[in-house]
């Protein structure tokens, strides 16, 4: 094997589900792409590593402080939706269904992973509660253990504040996953939220 | 959607086979990679780029010329497999049934995609094969229309040459099964019957 190339096959190995056939592929379509193709892909790779960071407000992943979802006036910002991280709240965003504001969790509570409330955003979402705007307290978790058992924790927590805290309904599929839920499904759960 | 990553994910769309869930999760995954692990494949993609070209004795990539292939001297260099692509010499040469060296043509005759030898490395195989050194040539084309015609031009072409010309057996795979093999190669397999 070509040493350059061999290179190329091994870091390729590293996404996730990549596997020595699907490498080589890209190995060598990389290889053959036009310079401005690959000087486009690792300009986009730099970028992503040097300019993303998280929204100080909601913690979802943005270029600018605060993202542009928080610094857009005409979101209802009495309304509060909380999901475990960025792609979820991105799978939401494309659904069109919700108007309000966001709060990206960065996980959820796992005793068994020895994730605890202090390490997800759990204070800094009780404190934008506490700061009395939001009305409403969306939960849009995971249907797993761990997201059902982080609802109640929130639910629980949430109970003190003159806040309406609801859960978006089953019709998602238990064990499935938010980011790859389709849309008309993903909106039918929002409509059809429980308050707990 | 966040800019950075819409690009990223956009410049990861143009890899072999992959759509916009697919390239979402890559993004991700360089996104939460280790600095060191992006620099590593940015380094790879580019020097693939820079360093790599192609044998001027096989026309094989290589980051040397001539390759390591035709610089090893335990190589039969009376010996020459033709192969349509560098991958597919990979190919042949993780079996280790071949100890020869090699011809990569960088294509086969397709007079619909207006293909012609002049479009392929085939005036240098035949230039190889008349300098005398070689004694058999195998060809080791795709078994497609294009690579049969390719197959049976540079037989005709290698006539007047005194060389052996063989082509690879085409049949059943082994480890396949009789009632899963297509009708082309059943009948392939059977025309190229061998006594025992």
């Amino acid at each position: 094997m070509i040493g350059p190339l061999e290179k190329l096959i091994q870091a390729l190995k590293h996404l996730p589900g990549v596997g020595e056939k699907t490498a080589t592929r890209y190995a060598f379509y990389l290889l053959n792409a036009s310079p401005d193709e690959t000087q486009e892909l690792i300009r986009a790779i730099k970028d992503v590593k040097q300019t993303l960071r998280l929204c100080s407000a909601c913690f979802h992943l943005t270029d600018a402080d605060p993202c542009a979802i928080c610094a857009d006036e005409r979101r209802d910002v009495t309304r509060l939706l909380v999901v475990e991280t960025p792609l979820d709240l991105m799978a939401v965003e494309k659904t069109g269904s919700f108007r309000g504001v966001y709060h990206v969790l960065h996980g959820v509570l796992s005793p068994l992973d020895a994730i605890g409330p202090e390490d997800i955003r759990l204070a800094e979402l009780l404190e934008r509660v506490k700061a009395g705007t939001i009305t409403e307290v969306v939960l849009a978790l995971n249907p797993t253990v761990e997201g059902e058992a982080t609802a109640t924790y929130i639910g629980e927590r949430l109970k003190e504040q003159s806040v309406k805290v609801s859960r978006i309904a089953y019709g998602i599929p238990i064990g499935g996953s938010l980011e790859y839920t389709d849309p008309l499904t993903l909106s039918r759960a929002l409509e059809n939220r429980k308050e707990l």
